[in-house]
């Protein structure tokens, strides 16, 4: 249960007058989420989803939330922050920084189908394309340094056939420049619980708490490692060729991109395998509601580094 | 049928390209509506309604639209304009300013219950305080000068009953000042037509397109002489009590605005006759799709102006 800081319906029926969002009428605490405490909250008026922000400070909050509202404002699936009366995208409550935001339809899909993948591809281009003209700056904090720093306090963890593929995939990233490729903002963490669907449609996209500026096909890349991958770590080349496909649509690739979509699939195993060894070696105490497997992503890793260039492309 | 301007699937294609809401499905042109054209449109990604204004100008639009981008950021269930990818409020379409909103759940409700009159009225006292800092103004087009200059045209057409009616509220209006009552953005036309329910939330209030900066209580007297009348021109006063209590509860009323309520009331009814008179006396060829009964408003008026200070208050 990923409900860190408490908030009862006496704390939360104050804070809401604040807000044009009616009475409180109900409050339920969301078990998944790792980073943030998260209720559904039902009003008078309407479902919101509150969020109290249990690492992000406040000066971090703008950059997130003004992307949010940004996004939501050109018809895009994502939870739109509400304004307080007195315009302000989140508060206080409970200690902490906290906002509220609109409740999307739909649920998680944990087994997408070809469908699923195509619906998926043309939201997170719509997504890349409408963050084109996005203000916010921000440096992805799960870059090419993070990579470097982490692996060097995790490799005393591994074996040594997992240090072998450490050190090639390390050496293999180091060699190339991402500048020619098309930059702007991204989710950077488009797994399958953060996106709802209502129906065949994508009924949201959440959690954009990772979100950062960076290569748009490296976006794409972790979305295809988790939405279009088998149990044993392969990737199912009917759903990548359709999110690719769906994706190309609606902002076509260009030919280096083209060149650099196994290397940015590698890229995007390698941070996840890192973060997940780092949260089993390294977990903080009371933070972590479960702990994922990184032996999936060392897994989709050395897959992906036995392809050639043009595999898995559409 | 309100489609004065025809677009086809093709058409509206092309012109979706300019957003990020994904590919049309199906095209809907809506019935009502007397000043706009109106169609549902569905796309892979969502619904949405398209409006093409068939009288307001380009200049005149950001009044409206940035205020329905204002009050829906605030939570409140209204249409959302979609911005563009280069971030505009409208275009333009076969030759008309024209805007993709949200579209909204719920459906009119012609015979509206006491309770279906509390939640509006809630709605209404959250959209006026959320209006508070609008900072857009707009001066009411269909204000006391105009109730003047109309009342002058439309005399010939009365008998002398009618025509005593209409000089006596006149005289009555003209001595009555509003500097003191709390003034702002206000609907101005909150008809049971201009309101969608969704169960008992209220799910959208649409048409804003005759929003102006005015007298907040003349508002909730509009709102008032058409959702608690009865069919003879009485006012419901379990339904107006209603309405007016859960307009409090969110804007509690001024001593003043409860002395000011009678004759705003009266107010209200006289600008909806007036209009009714002059769609039926001067109509605009090819405009008008029906014509209501100026008589019902009539009848309203006469049965305001027989009332006391503090009758149909809470």
């Amino acid at each position: 249960m990923s409900v860190f800081t408490t908030v009862t319906p006496e704390d939360l029926s104050v804070w809401l007058k604040q807000f044009a969002v009616g009475e409180l009428v109900a409050l339920e605490g969301i078990a998944s989420g790792i980073e943030n405490t998260n209720y559904f909250v039902s009003t008078t008026q309407s479902e919101y989803v509150l969020t109290l922000f249990e690492k992000l400070q406040p000066d971090e909050l703008p950059f997130y939330l003004e992307l949010m509202d940004h996004l939501a404002r050109h018809g895009l699936p994502c939870p739109g922050p509400v304004l307080s009366l007195d315009n302000r995208l989140f508060g206080e409550l409970n200690g902490k920084p906290a906002t509220l935001v609109s409740r999307l339809k739909g649920r998680s899909v944990m087994e997408p189908t070809v469908e699923h993948c195509a619906a998926l591809g043309a939201v997170l281009a719509e997504t890349h394309l409408v963050g084109q003209n996005y203000r916010g700056k921000m440096e992805n904090p799960r870059g090419p340094n993070w990579w470097f720093s982490t692996a060097a306090q995790m490799v005393s963890h591994l074996d040594d056939a997992h240090s072998a593929v450490l050190h090639k995939e390390l050496g293999h990233q180091s060699k190339l420049r991402f500048e020619h490729l098309p930059k702007g903002v991204i989710h950077a963490d488009l797994f399958r619980d953060n996106a709802l669907f209502d129906g065949d449609r994508v009924g949201g996209v959440i959690d954009f708490y990772f979100a950062c500026t960076d290569v748009l096909l490296y976006d794409v890349a972790i979305t295809v490692n988790d939405w279009c991958v088998t149990e044993d770590g392969d990737i199912d080349t009917k759903r990548c060729r359709a999110l690719l496909s769906a994706y190309n649509r609606i902002r076509p690739f260009t030919a280096i991109e083209a060149l650099a979509w196994i290397t940015m699939l590698r890229a995007g195993a390698l941070r996840f395998w890192l973060s997940r060894l780092y949260d089993m070696h390294c977990p903080r105490p009371g933070e972590m509601t479960q702990v994922k497997d990184p032996e999936h992503f060392y897994r989709v890793l050395t897959k992906h580094s036995a392809r050639l260039p043009g595999d898995l492309w559409m």
